[in-house]
């Protein structure tokens, strides 16, 4: 999925020698996205930190900058416990919600940004993690390349997440599937590993990723009705609760706000 | 928990000689119930079978039944661990929601009833399996003693439970109380051993236990409000799921239908 996108050079003046035109990888965009995101940062901030190949790219850079001196008295909360191993080895200091259940801000990716900046999350696995640290913010900075905005969530016809419990997988799955029928939804097992095992989530769930042909609608009502499902712990749509969208896209940095 | 209730003989004809009262322990009430109950299976019916005490006889009388060629083709799906090893060493033929998704008839009981047949269940920590199998049924028989009736859910005055992820429980189980702040609810890690290790369900979460002074009032709305918070797996309260219900006590068998 990392794809050379064709970059304009900055505008310069017509007189000047036209500049060769930059190739700017998937990755150098999510970083740029990244980049801007931590300058929302401030010292003595309580910050959540996000997981995924975006979310690293700012977990790295508030590393950087505490190791500078430009920031300082910084706690995260990590989202995962990957992304807690990597805070560890960048010296960042760490807690959990139990000790700081009030974030000043959380900086993370997201699968798929609609109009209205509603999200998908949860293709890396640690949605529930995420919703937990993310609903517990003040602010919540969404950065994504612009290969992540789409029309309605869904949308891309990749995987929507839904975690649930691994006691009869199948039946869950099934409903899930049934709920969405009108919009051609598929339900699968995330699998790992040579042998298809399942994916086991920070939290020993399974995920069910599910897929849409047509536009699921009312995104409230599907996200009640997959909530009342028993054996679902939560579900990838993260709804009216970015207040920041950083995109990074061929014509350079967008941000959209709540 | 296992009073003695005082229970009039069956109603005699004036002139007879009075018989004298005949104490029944709850534990027998719950027994008449259960007995009961299991007149409303058949032979080649899907089963699910509930877990706890009230349960357990309902149980132990259609491993009985088999066993007396009184019924044949019945096939279980036990709510708890507990329960399928129960089954099994009765010799109930045993499946799952995976194989089964469709059940005839379940049978268990439950914490508190109210006047519209909506329960409390889980006290026993097997509310989601549970929630999960009576989800899936034609008919829900619940079977209680008479000290089980309330005027509203939670009006018991002892836990109504939900499942949560161990991860942040403390944040979890504070926001489950601020949820209910009005109905002067408490929350508490349910615990178990000498050591006060927190209780572990067969999906290996916790369970919070909520006290509540007060009605909690709209039972929708509590639900909704609880399913909508990040880290709750499941609550205790089934609304609109029971289709009978039996209660056992002073008076005789009471029967309410849906």
């Amino acid at each position: 999925m990392e794809g050379a996108i064709l970059v304009s050079a900055p505008a310069s003046p017509p007189s000047s020698p036209s500049l060769p035109p930059v190739i700017l990888t998937q990755d150098e965009l999510k970083k740029i996205a990244a980049y801007k995101a931590v300058e929302y940062v401030e010292s003595g901030m309580v910050l959540g930190l996000g997981t995924g190949s975006t979310a690293k790219h700012a977990v790295d850079r508030i590393g950087d900058l505490l190791r500078q001196g430009k920031l300082h008295d910084i706690v995260g909360i990590p989202t995962s416990k990957k992304t807690h191993e990597q805070a560890l080895s960048l010296g960042i200091p760490l807690a959990d919600l139990d000790s700081h259940p009030a974030i000043d801000l959380a900086i993370d990716g997201a699968d798929e940004v609609d109009p209205h900046l509603n999200l998908v999350k949860g293709r890396g696995g640690s949605l529930l993690r995420e919703k937990m640290v993310e609903g517990a913010c003040r602010k919540f900075v969404v950065i994504v390349d612009e290969s992540k905005l789409v029309k309605h969530l869904g949308g891309s016809g990749l995987a929507m997440p839904v975690e649930i419990v691994p006691f009869c997988w199948k039946f869950t799955a099934n409903r899930l599937q049934n709920l969405f029928q009108d919009a051609g939804c598929v339900a699968k097992l995330r699998t790992c590993g040579a042998n298809g095992e399942p994916y086991v989530t920070d939290n020993r769930n399974y995920i069910v990723d599910l897929y849409f042909k047509e536009d699921i609608g009312d995104l409230k009502a599907a996200s009640d009705a997959i909530l009342h499902l028993a054996g679902v712990v939560e579900h990838g749509m993260f709804l009216d609760m970015a207040t920041t969208v950083i995109v990074a896209g061929e014509l350079g940095i967008t941000v959209k706000n709540k």
